[in-house]
């Protein structure tokens, strides 16, 4: 039978494709620190589980395709008080995580053969959110010594095609932790109005930053709102990766009527964690304080014990929780392997993200990896000197095997 | 800002689309008896809330992609011991809904312009689902004088097209209540083998036939399970809609390695849901007496009343629950419209699903509507004795425009 060849081409998620093989590691006894995914050991807010529990209708009802109501204003709320920003609620959509709203944005704008800009590397998942539809992604090749930025007029103009019909934005940056500087931004917007581009703002790590940076979004440039469609998850931000919640915000028309073709087709976002997710949205602003001050300490042990590596290559990031690493090894997926297969210390490795997965451009990447900071930071530690042992131990072996 | 023209040729849900208009008539003090969607007002299971509510992980985290561990262990046993059919772990994929699963297997299956044989009148959004990665229906055209059916070898094989990849089987039937019988089933495997189809069975009514038929699945059909994909969902079966869980089943290998590229890509499906639905999956077969009992009382009441409606065209029909009813208006849109708008009967109205979002075939259906009997009988008596004095004041006022 015939696979279509759309999806033949496309990649399992680097992040995701290495689990069974992890399973069997800690299935043989090993202890893995997962640092692959973005998947923090923060405890998710009580008020979440409160609502849930509190749910009392007799029937799970359906919701409307456009999200619940509570909800709804809850985001309208959360936008006006953090960043100023008004919405209506016909601007908001909720989707089954920032994951859907990617998928149905990506339907709502790209014809088949459209280019989308984005900065490479780049979050895996964009490129089979794009291929889907038959897009194609037109990377901007950014470089680790300049610590990823991309967003200077020449950088941006040199990778525009005709074909383009939009620039993604992961700001805070993933994989990179890269922030955009307000300077920054702007040229982006008047890139994109420029080139009457779409701006695709994913906005899912928006409060952590670090070093006393303040948490901004493309939604307070107000003459790029006609064409600014911002994407936002409670998966980060509240520790609910498995609330599957998050919306898409746009103040163009044909835009959201497009999106709720889809959207209508889809039926709705489950009830429960909707409800859930309307209480994290009012959770004061001391929260974000607590988490971001969380992240933080997590990031310094991690680059403290990283920078322990010798001959490695990696610069402080200021958001999101990932830290791309420059490793002295020849073949980052190969050496994720050895870790899982061949190495332990006291019983116990370590598991990341290989960065080959985040490049399109074939060959790049190979000696880099992608870490998330989302344990606590005794854990960090311990993880990235696992990280230290195992590159010495992996370059011992291929050592003795040259010789 | 240019909105694609894939989305942009896609309509909005018939189903959804009168859900404005509805609002402002129940908003200005109407009650308005729903027959447009299939959102049963049966009580949920208490064992879906129960479970939710013990969960206790302090972290909600992501899922695997491919689903919660119980949820599909329990899907397993509930095949087994109410189909026979033997599905492995690596057969299943848990999926938001059945949508979700009909967005994946169409993305898996379908490269630009290839076509899926359908027979119409046909749950409407698969038109969406397909149009999305730019393939395209190929309608098998029904008459409701022959009870919509389809599956005979010669209304098959002269729908067939080249750039057929497929055949959906929605069965029971949405929106027809069609069900296929036995030797109809083998007719279609016998085609789908001949002609290299696959064969996608949306089995989300199962267990809803009536008359003292017998439930089944096209699993029971060893013959076709390298070209099979069998679609199910919660929402019906354990009015369970808001729940948003439902799984594609395959045993061909390199389909399912396809959907989960696309399931890794948008993570996991929400992980207090899944374990709700698993609970639900484990319910005694009395379950599904119960409640097919109280849905052929349903039926029975609405299909009662509909027959007093002078010229209307209906046949009982065997599962789901739905009910075609060609009525004798011009236009069962403009009647709709008619009757959220300008018709009360004691401050009371009725919703419905107007035919012709359910035909691809322009011009088809016009005078057709589709209720869903989803509520107790005598609401579902109450609604159809609106529709017949509606349609009485309908074409009272058609009748004195004219003269």
């Amino acid at each position: 039978m015939k696979i279509s060849a759309n999806v033949s081409s496309m990649q399992f998620s680097p992040i995701r494709r290495f689990n069974p093989i992890a399973a069997e590691a800690e299935a043989s006894g090993k202890k893995v620190y997962k640092l692959n995914i973005g998947q923090p050991d923060i405890e998710t807010p009580t008020c979440f589980f409160d609502a849930v529990k509190h749910f009392d209708e007799k029937v799970l009802a359906y919701e409307q395709s456009s999200g619940d109501a509570r909800l709804i204003d809850a985001i309208r709320d959360y936008n006006r008080r953090d960043y100023g920003v008004e919405l209506s609620a016909d601007d908001i959509i909720v989707t089954m995580g920032a994951s859907e709203a990617l998928n149905m944005t990506f339907a709502t704008i790209l014809d088949a053969g459209d280019e989308v800009l984005i900065a490479e590397p780049f979050y895996s998942n964009y490129s089979t959110f794009i291929k889907t539809v038959f897009g194609r992604i037109r990377p901007i090749p950014t470089r680790s010594e300049d610590g990823y930025r991309y967003a200077d007029r020449k950088t941006l103009e040199s990778a525009l095609t005709p074909e383009c019909r939009a620039i993604v934005c992961i700001n805070p940056g993933n994989p990179t932790g890269l922030v955009l500087t307000r300077k920054e931004m702007e040229t982006i917007a008047n890139f994109a109005i420029e080139h009457d581009l779409w701006i695709i703002s994913d906005e899912a790590y928006r409060e952590y930053v670090y070093d006393g940076l303040t948490p901004t979004s493309f939604g307070c440039i107000s003459r790029v709102a006609d064409r600014l469609i911002v994407i936002d998850s409670v998966s980060k931000r509240f520790s609910a990766c498995g609330a599957r919640i998050g919306y898409a915000a746009c103040k163009n028309e044909d835009f959201m009527s497009g999106m709720m073709k889809l959207a209508q087709a889809r039926l709705c976002v489950p009830t429960i964690d909707q409800i859930g997710a309307a209480a994290m949205f009012r959770l004061p602003g001391s929260y974000y304080d607590e988490t971001r001050a969380k992240y933080q300490a997590r990031r310094d042990a991690a680059y403290e014990e990283i920078m322990k590596i010798p001959h490695v290559i990696c610069r402080k990031p200021q958001g999101a929780f990932y830290m791309m690493i420059d490793l002295p090894v020849d073949d980052a997926e190969d050496f994720l392997m050895f870790m899982l297969t061949k190495f332990e210390d006291h019983g116990e490795t370590v598991m990341f993200a290989p960065a080959p997965g985040f490049y399109q451009t074939p060959g790049s990447g190979r000696s880099e990896i992608r870490i998330a900071y989302v344990l606590n930071p005794d854990d960090m530690r311990r993880g990235c000197e696992l990280l230290r042992l195992g590159v010495r131990a992996y370059n011992a072996v291929k050592r003795r095997a040259a010789s």
